[in-house]
């Protein structure tokens, strides 16, 4: 049966659960998931939830309806899906290869629905395992003078296939405050650290000298400020003073890819909301 | 302002969201709260929403309405608490303090919002913790020949007080049958491992002999059968061969504590739904 | 420098470390690495200890020399390797992929310091990832009426190849006695349950039955008894109601590979010594 | 029978385990447990050992004896302690009582092995606490003018009762340079952030803001640099967008406890050598 998602916030006001669970209740539609939260200190209501319908519907007017009826009236910040809507996916990566190895042995699985239309690095390195999965690469390189010149080449790209959202598996440089912009909460990270500890480069290292006794890994959505975009998901892992910077680099890996693929299953399920730079995470 | 919190089950049907959601739209009520399973394989709806009316009610004439209106019409398992009505919480224990002392920590800083009418033992040796909380305490022996006039007393401070549940705070006698059937999922006991492995007693004991690397500790509703009732909440910590039966119970100790007052927790606050002899939990 | 391991275990006496400890002290070694631990309860010494020489020696040799003067006399059991000696590891699948993508992705990526001269299956369903790694493939399938026949064709093949241990990568079938006999504490299990719950098949299907709330993975040796032998290690990943058998078999599928790749590790560093159905993990 | 356990570090040499074991064989010794650890980075050996002497034994003749034997050549930093005496610890808290009950409820239990000759606080909320428990309380307020007086009455109840270290159970005043200067090491702080994320003041606050999807705890010695000394022991819990600061506060308290607790067991074991500002655990 034909399946919307709805994803809505808005200022908190008494009757929106029932205003809009009988918006579909109307169009003899079967809500067979919702899940609704309040972030009380701001007044904030947010909503998702997922509709049946036992009749073909049309998105586009349904859309216009809900937004007229509806979002109008309660001033609402809101997004409608059609399931059967494959989102595309960007994969940025540079020379580390267990992120993206690990996106494409997923994807391979079956575990993430989504196209991926291209593998985008500013290394050759990985070109090869593009080939193996049959994935196009495009190899764009970025210097200090070419800058520019490579944010438009991948602007290009992103637009020439439609790309929906893109993930940075391990792609060693910063992007572009317009690839941000064009793209808000659409680049998803894997950065290695929990953070807001050890921000910035080299987490590892920081981490070793530290002395901590537990390591993690941050999957959050890309911001203007560096690192500091709001978190999808963190996980951490045990450590000692017996393990090596190394060994924490081959700790790191295990964590980074798990997190990193839960933050993209997440997004790709529309589970996510973003608020005041912080996720609502619908379960 | 007034709240009441809802919960349900029933055989999944199209409409029953927008149908609760607008009983209390229809009396002024404003929905804070709604999270809503749907088990696809048996077929079976459970929500559990919360409710605040902006103006007084009547709870006994609400239950009347709620059954009239909708809980017949879909044949509903259901339950309507006012959140100002506190549970009675009984307390068993034997000879071990520590989950004792934890809940009766949790209850004096306002952790846990219930009355404890009394505590319950099968030895005097815990006496005077109770003494120490101002909490009456009583002594009731259980051996061989006394049984069936034990249970009578347990039943009879149990109805005298008007307890709604009984919290099994490493009480080591098995609880009747009758017991059981007198209040169905209200009882909550807390058994020293990862079930279903090692059930039954010295739970550590094995768990040393089979050489785990993990023990775990698990909450519980009773039921009949030893050890089998509905999982309200298991947590783990990793063991080593350098521990001995001694670390792991009291390495246990503590995981035992916490598990348990989760569980205690989400009972209180009506989060737990028993379907199938499992929980749904809602969050 | 050449370095050798040690690893020892005998009754418990007075003078064993420094008597070993002098062994290599003679002979111009420099102890790197000692872990030792005592079962105090069955009155058993365990130790591993890591020496290098600054100078050549020879390996037959210094074993001879250490059986002598001190493996006799304490009645030990003793294993001692020279560190260029790499490990021939056999790999045995089916037909699910997960957990052989993750060996063959860490073997490559140089996380597992062993050759792998083949891997086995009774299907040939994952020959294509043999030769996409360009390790050879052999297809023993195992019938009813051919199970003598097939168990003398594995073991053909892994003394053909000299192999020193197997790692069962969710290899369906129950390994022979015999091949456990010629392989003891070289067989490598992994199991898809936190044992002992849920030993046997299909057990997310019983742990979803159970309404637990963690699920978790094992590793361990294979012994004669089914997934009875020695635990290496386990972990575990929170799940709740609603997860579906599905669910649960994705999450458990991370939960393998890492739990089994982190077993594997630990016998290739020749960090884990059993006794008494349970294994010692050096650190 | 007597025991003693030895902390030792040093620059790596060779024979140096070779040479301590000797000194306890050569004495009627037993060793019972040995754990070393190599910084090969900064080429720093460390040992922990635990000797059990058949007879009687003069721990001040031992020291003597280790020093000029063995100490001096190696130039080793060093301590040795005989097992019978056992530690006095001194407690300051301020307001908040949980991690205040949590330690007592352990040492009464008989987990904390150590004499607690008094606790100290800034203010007179938990006197009551002390007295329940039979243990002195000293009320030390703390203001901006009489913070030397303060100091000087601190230190003189330290050395009135001969306190080994202290621990500082949610003690909300920074301790003073001339304290730690007297207690090198031997100060154990718990702070509520997994360190170094949310260093100094209401870490659960800047939590809750910064969007976090896991809290920590952290036990650590206090060293000159406010939340920068030597971390002991760290540990997390997992948290989503639907906790409010007020619930993260109440599940960091059972966090705390644990953390706090874990630390100072291996305080108390002798388990923690401090070099380079970082910990090495022996386990």
């Amino acid at each position: 049966m034909p399946k919307v998602t709805l994803l809505i916030n808005c200022k908190d006001k008494s009757g929106i659960i029932a205003t809009v669970t009988n918006f579909f209740h109307n169009r003899k539609g079967n809500i067979i998931y919702i899940d609704q939260y309040v972030d009380t200190e701001k007044g904030i209501f947010f909503m998702r939830l997922e509709n049946e319908f036992s009749t073909e519907y049309d998105i586009a007017d349904l859309r216009v309806e809900f937004d007229e009826e509806i979002a109008e009236t309660y001033n609402m910040n809101w997004k409608l899906f059609a399931e059967e809507r494959i989102l595309k996916m960007a994969v940025f990566v540079s020379k580390y290869d267990h992120c993206l190895y690990d996106i494409l042995g997923r994807f391979k699985a079956g575990e993430l629905n989504v196209e991926i239309p291209f593998i985008l690095s500013n290394h050759k390195d990985l070109a090869s395992i593009a080939r193996a999965f049959d994935i196009p690469f495009y190899h764009v390189p970025v210097t200090k003078d070419n800058k520019a010149e490579a944010e438009a080449k991948q602007l290009e790209l992103l637009k020439k296939f439609e790309v929906d959202f893109i993930v940075l598996a391990r792609y060693m440089q910063i992007v572009s405050d317009q690839l941000i912009s064009e793209f808000p909460n659409n680049i998803i990270n894997i950065h290695h650290s929990f953070l807001p500890a050890f921000a910035g480069a080299k987490p590892y290292h920081s981490a070793y000298k530290r002395g901590v006794k537990i390591i993690g890994a941050t999957c959050h959505y890309v911001t203007a400020e560096l690192d500091a975009g709001p978190i999808i998901e963190q996980d951490i892992t045990r450590i000692s003073h017996s393990h090596s910077i190394k060994d924490l680099i081959l700790k790191g890996r295990d964590l980074e890819k798990i997190v990193f693929s839960r933050g993209i299953k997440l997004h790709i399920q529309r589970k996510t909301m973003v608020f005041n730079n912080k996720t609502i995470i619908f379960t």
